[in-house]
């Protein structure tokens, strides 16, 4: 295993005082492992919160800011946070208006979620609302979860809701909002290379230098089959046509994303989007807004996934909103 | 080799292709591989061309916009762009108030942003000037180079001298604050692994497991030495000593990134960010502004490099002020 890390068991404490160096834009609470923003939100807004196992940078911890996250939670690599972060995040980011815990559907985070929510009601009072993302439409249950797997569309979704979550929104309509989200988007991945675990030292599974993984999760969990491996064109029609048989996207406008799984170059995943894109086009979908990078990733993995979501002039302004953010940052 | 390409012979065309869709700050000229910003700045504005190899994305094309570059032209992976297409991007980006050439210190590179100055100057008149990027202190001459290599520093100095460019600043000024900046920067990098170019097929050189290459240059030429595998506080004592070794960075403040290669995931690099962070305060840098990610890649490269530019109140001013790019992004 070549990493950059001292000992595996530090890497999560160590890469969060490399973060908190780095980004001016945060706050971090070491001991309980919470990336929270600089300056919180006004008071009366509604407070987000997400976070899981680490290793898929930037996300969590990387859009907490302005427009998107108040907090984000970071477990140990690929192992989700505990209740007592989630309860520490949930108090202290509530802006006095409630906080809707973002969830990817993976058993042991919708466990530690559902309790911490119960947890911040009971001794504090504070309103949680919850939405459990499960874009993926490769498996229906897999290693970790039961139903589908949350993947790519979480980052769509934090940045949209954030959005609406600036604008003023209630909690209610905040939820209604990201669960909206949910029903719109589909994803599915795929890898060429396993990612590896620091603390396990060796490849998560084995794949042959012929071959690759279609519908691959984000911790290296097993996709629909392994096939043989393809030139871009066909790895994006064997993306692309799952996610459009899954969820009718009808004509009109759509979100994007060709996010890089980690290991795999810019200038490959701009191809593959390229390949994507017009797949997409002559399916009937206008891609209205992309997204092409590293955005929710698996350690070192080589792969990619794809994101589609159905939009509309709504969800169009709430995208085009301000952000600033370590991972996604624009103007209005 | 793993890629998610078609045909290595189209992988530059097609990712130009897929960059466009994906991209709509930019122009692209696909005939000569030329990306441009879609709105030109203000006439009576110096520009800015860069351009070299691909494999290194974002750079430069992902650096195109307000703020940064207003050109750059694509060679074909590792191979620097021909005098034509270096000459056309001149001729249409000038505004009047003529070109900076920015220029990464490779043979080929050189060579050819040479010839187009003179070719643009003798067919259109337009000025150019030009500053050659040397920043990489780990070796004199390299497989490709007479003198030291230009990496990382240039993305820091696409960033400055664009925003001195916005500013109006006239050609000559430019050029000085280029040199300048190039005067007070200095770079090293690191290998874990090789990168493979697709039209190779094969990795570039060959790294036992249980060794790294220190110096290494973003095309995988050779560094300094071999070395064991070592832990991250380590690897960053043997990047950060040499950098400060080559310059008296003085007390004072300093703009620094911590580079992924492009196969190194933004975890291990901010664990490096803050192994790198610490020995810079140390040594009496404070450390004003940051960088970490993937600015200047070698494809899938598994490694980072360090870079550190003296600053002073001009640099910061300049640093802050709004880019808005692909690669780089943010508002003032």
């Amino acid at each position: 295993m070549k990493k950059l890390i001292n000992d595996p068991a530090n890497l999560l404490a160590e890469a969060l005082h490399g973060m908190d160096r780095a980004l001016p834009g945060v706050t971090i609470d070491h001991r309980n492992r919470i990336v929270y923003r600089a300056e919180p939100k006004d008071s009366g807004k509604v407070a987000l919160i997400s976070g899981g196992g680490s290793g898929h940078e930037p996300l969590h911890g990387g859009f907490v800011g302005p427009g998107m996250l108040d907090a984000a939670c970071a477990g140990e690599v690929f192992t989700s946070p505990t209740p007592d972060q989630l309860v520490e995040a949930t108090k202290t980011a509530d802006r006095g208006a409630g906080v809707l815990h973002i969830v990817k559907n993976y058993t042991g985070d919708v466990m530690n979620f559902d309790m911490a929510a119960e947890l911040a009601a009971a001794e504090t009072g504070v309103e949680v609302a919850t939405v459990v993302v499960n874009d993926d439409v490769a498996v229906e249950d897999s290693t970790w979860t039961a139903g589908r797997r949350g993947v790519g569309l979480t980052v769509l979704l934090e940045k949209l809701v954030g959005a609406a979550a600036e604008e003023g929104r209630d909690l209610a309509a905040v939820q209604a909002l990201a669960e909206r989200i949910n029903a719109q988007g589909r994803s599915m991945g795929m890898a060429l290379t396993s990612c590896t675990v620091p603390a396990a030292g060796r490849p998560t599974f084995d794949l042959p230098e012929d071959e690759m993984e279609m519908g691959v999760g984000i911790h290296g969990e097993p996709g629909r089959h392994r096939v043989p491996l393809a030139p871009a064109a066909e790895v994006a029609r064997q993306l692309v046509e799952p996610v459009l048989a899954d969820l009718d996207f009808g004509p009109g406008p759509a979100i994007v994303m060709l996010n890089g799984m980690g290991g795999t170059p810019l200038i490959e995943q701009y191809l593959m989007y390229g390949e994507v894109a017009a797949l997409l086009e002559k399916a009937g979908i206008t891609v209205a807004r992309t997204l092409v990078g590293n955005y929710i990733t698996s350690l070192d993995m080589q792969g990619c996934s794809v994101t589609v979501l159905k939009a509309d002039d709504e969800l169009l302004r709430l995208w085009d909103a301000p952000v600033n953010t370590a991972g996604l940052r624009w103007r209005a």
